[in-house]
C-alpha cells in the first residue's frame, strides 16, 4: 500500500454489478468478480470538508483533490484541465423561446475536449501504480488526451483509432510521440485490436470503464456544475453519450455531494438526457425498448465521432442514470447536428464539436415534443471544441 | 457619459506619445493629438482593493474587473477567457539543463489563443459604446477571436486576412458568420484594405492599438502571472512578438500592480524578451540597430503567422519595454520553431502554435549564448494552440 500524502479520501473500489469491495491501492482493471466496471468510494461522512474550503483552490479539477484518487502530489499530471466555464446562452434562448439555457464549454480543456478530465486521472493513477506504457482504443479525442498526458508523464502511449477519423486527431497523437495504429471499423473494432496487441499484458489498458479512474476525472463536471450554480442544480442536463462515462460520472458526483452535505438530501437532481447520433444510437434503442441491450448493435460512423460507440460497456449504468433521474434518450440526424454547430457559432460565438451541435439540436427537438418546458433551466454539456472536426464541417455552415 | 455600474476604476486615456489626457467615456481610436495609441488609466491610489479580494472571484480575466474598462455588467461579453494555467515544464527543464521553466498556456482560451483577451475587451467596449459593426485586419487569430465575440455580442463582423493563412482560421470566421475578405499580402496589406472599406466610418476599427482596449484585455496576462506566482515575478518572460500588445500590456500590468501596492515598489521586474521569426523580424532589427525603425520593413510569411507583422504601430512602446526591463529581442528560423513545437509536444503534452515553438527555440538559443542563466525562473508565454496550424506542421514532427 502506498503512503497517502495528498488528502485523498479514497477508501476502496466497488464492483458496479455485485457491489463487492476491491482494493483501491493496487492496479485494478475490471472487477475480478463480475468483469464489470469498478467504482471508487471515498470516506465522505464526517470528512470535515466544507464548500468554503474551495474558495482559494486552484482553478482546475484538482481543486477537489480530496474527492479524487491520486495519493501523491507528484503524480497529479496536469495540463490545467477542468473548471471550464458555464456560459449563459442568452441569444440562443431569446431566439428559440427558452428562458434559461447554459452551456458548459469543455472545449476549453487541454487537447480541446472533456476527455482530458478522464485521461489526466487515469494516467496520473497509472503513473502512481508504476505503469510504463498505456494503450487505448478511441473514437478520437480520448486517444489525443491519453497521448498528451502520457507525454507529460513520460509514459509510452499506443493509440488505436478508426482509419476514418479526421486527420487532426491522428496528427496530434503523432506529435505527442504516441504509436498510432489505424483500424478499419469503429471503436469496438479498435478494442479488439487492443486486446490482440496486449495479449502479454505489457500495456496498461485505459479503455472506457475498464479501469476505475477515468470516471473519477469525468465526475468533476458534476462538482463544477453544482459549484458554478452556487450549489443549486439545473432542471435538465443534456449530455452527448458515447461511452457514457461523463453521464455516469456526473450522477455519481451529485450523490457524493449529497453524502458530503454540500447538496441537501432533499435537493432534486436534474433529469439526465442521453443524446446520440441516429447513425449510432444503441442506448436510445435500448432505452426505448427496441432491443434488450446493445450487445449486438451495429453502428455507422457519424460526424460526432465521440458518439460512434456501438456497444458501450457502461450501458447498464447509463440506463440506470436515465431511469433514476427521470431523464430520456434521443437521437439526432447528421444534418441536425451540423445545423446545431452552426447555431452555436453564429448566435453565441462557440465553435462546438458535432457532439455539442447534437445536444443543441436535441434540446430544440425535446422542447418541440413538449418533454422540455421553455421555463426550465437546461444545461448543455458541450464535450469539445470543433477545431479537430473542421475538415468535416467546412462549407456546411447554415446561412 | 455612461453611468458607472461595475466597479471599474477607469478614469481617462493618455496619449502614449505626448501624455495628454483624453475622455475615456466616448468612442476613441488613436489619439487626436499625435495619432498614437491611447493608454487607459485607472484610479489605483487608495483604491482599497486587496489581493485577498480575488480569492473568490470568477476564473476568467473578469476577476480583475475594477482594473478593466467595461462599465456595465451587461457589456462584459465573455466566453470564459483568461486565467489560463501556468504549467511547470519539468521534463523539458530536466532534459535541456534548466532549473525552473514555466509555460503560460494561452491555447486554453476561447478560440484557442491569447487574442481572445484583447478582443473580448475591445468588443465589450464597442458594444458599450453603441457600435453596430466591427472590422479588423488580422494575421489569423485576432480575426477569429473578433468574429466569435461579435457573434456573442450580436454585432456585425468584417475580417480581412492574408490569403495564405491556413484554412482553419478562415473557416472558423465564416462559421461565426463574419464577412471574410482575403488579401494577397501580409497584415499591413490587410490594414490598407480595412482603410479602403471603412472610408465612410461605418465600421469600428479594432486594429491593434488603434483602439485603447485590446491592450487592457492583454494586460491581464501580467496580472495572472503575478497572482499565479503568489505575487512574486519570474526573472525572464519570453514573449512571441507580432503586434506586441501583450508585451506592452504585461509591462503595463506590472506597473499597475505596483501602484496598487500588490507588488512592492522594490520588486524587480522580469527581463522581457521579444521573440520573432527570421522571416519577419522588424523589432529585432530595430532593437539591434540595423534600422532606425520598421516603417519601411519588408517581411515574408512565416509558419507563426501571428509574428508576420512587418510594421507594428506599437514598436516604440515595445522597444521601451525591452530597454526598461533589460530584455532583448531575438529571431528564430522556421526550422527551429517547428522543432520547438515538437519538443513541447513530446516532452510536455502541450501542442503549441508555432509562436510557442519559437519561444522555446529562442529560450534554448539564449541559454546557449549565455544571455539566460540556467538557474533563472523563465516563463514562456505560449500564445495559442497548434490546432489551427495543423496543415502546416503535419508530417514535420521531430523523431
Amino acid at each position: 500500500m502506498i503512503a497517502t500524502t495528498t488528502s485523498s479520501l479514497l477508501t476502496d473500489l466497488h464492483c458496479s454489478q455485485c457491489g463487492s469491495t476491491h482494493n483501491a491501492f493496487v492496479r485494478q482493471t475490471l472487477s475480478s468478480c463480475c468483469q464489470a466496471p469498478l467504482l471508487a468510494a471515498f470516506n465522505l461522512d464526517n470528512s470535515g470538508l466544507q464548500k468554503a474550503d474551495l474558495a482559494t483552490r486552484t482553478k482546475s479539477l484538482w481543486r477537489y483533490e480530496e474527492l479524487l484518487p491520486v495519493l501523491q502530489p507528484d503524480n497529479q499530471i496536469t495540463l490545467g484541465e477542468g473548471f471550464t466555464p458555464l456560459l449563459s446562452l442568452k441569444r440562443l434562448a431569446d431566439t428559440f423561446g427558452f428562458s434559461h439555457l447554459s452551456l458548459k464549454d469543455e472545449g476549453l480543456n487541454p487537447t480541446g475536449s472533456f476527455k482530458a478530465r478522464g485521461l489526466c486521472m487515469a494516467i496520473s493513477k497509472a503513473k502512481e501504480n508504476g505503469e510504463q506504457a498505456c494503450i487505448i482504443p478511441t473514437a478520437g479525442n480520448a486517444g489525443v488526451a491519453m497521448a498528451a498526458y502520457c507525454a507529460r508523464a513520460g509514459l509510452e502511449a499506443v493509440v488505436v483509432m478508426p482509419r476514418h477519423t479526421p486527420d487532426a486527431f491522428k496528427e496530434e497523437c503523432i506529435g505527442y510521440n504516441a504509436n498510432l495504429i489505424q483500424i478499419d471499423g469503429l471503436i469496438n473494432d479498435c478494442a479488439a485490436k487492443v486486446h490482440e496487441l496486449n495479449q502479454d499484458g505489457r500495456y496498461f489498458d485505459v479503455s472506457t470503464l475498464k479501469e476505475p479512474y477515468r470516471l473519477e476525472g469525468k465526475k468533476t463536471m458534476g462538482y463544477e456544475i453544482a459549484e458554478q450554480l452556487n450549489w443549486q442544480l439545473p432542471d435538465v442536463i443534456m449530455y452527448p453519450t458515447g461511452g457514457g462515462t461523463g453521464l455516469i460520472g456526473i450522477w455519481k458526483a451529485f450523490h457524493e455531494l449529497k453524502a458530503l452535505g454540500w447538496l441537501s438530501k432533499e435537493q432534486r437532481l436534474p433529469r439526465m438526457v442521453a443524446v446520440q447520433a441516429e447513425n449510432c444510437a444503441p442506448v436510445v434503442d435500448t432505452y426505448l425498448g427496441k432491443q434488450p441491450n446493445s450487445k449486438q448493435y451495429i453502428g455507422k460512423p457519424t460526424l460526432a465521432n465521440g458518439l460512434a460507440v456501438p456497444r458501450p460497456i457502461g450501458e447498464p449504468l447509463m440506463l440506470n442514470v436515465l431511469r433514476e433521474s427521470g431523464g430520456t434518450a434521443i437521437a439526432v440526424s447528421e444534418e441536425d447536428m451540423l445545423a446545431g454547430v452552426s447555431d452555436l457559432c453564429r448566435y453565441e460565438g462557440i465553435f462546438a464539436a458535432p457532439e455539442g451541435g447534437a445536444i443543441w439540436a436535441a434540446t430544440k427537438k425535446l422542447l418541440h415534443q413538449g418533454w422540455l418546458q421553455s421555463t426550465e433551466h437546461i444545461v448543455l454539456l458541450n464535450t469539445g471544441s470543433g477545431q479537430k472536426y473542421l475538415d468535416n464541417v467546412k462549407g456546411q455552415w447554415r446561412r
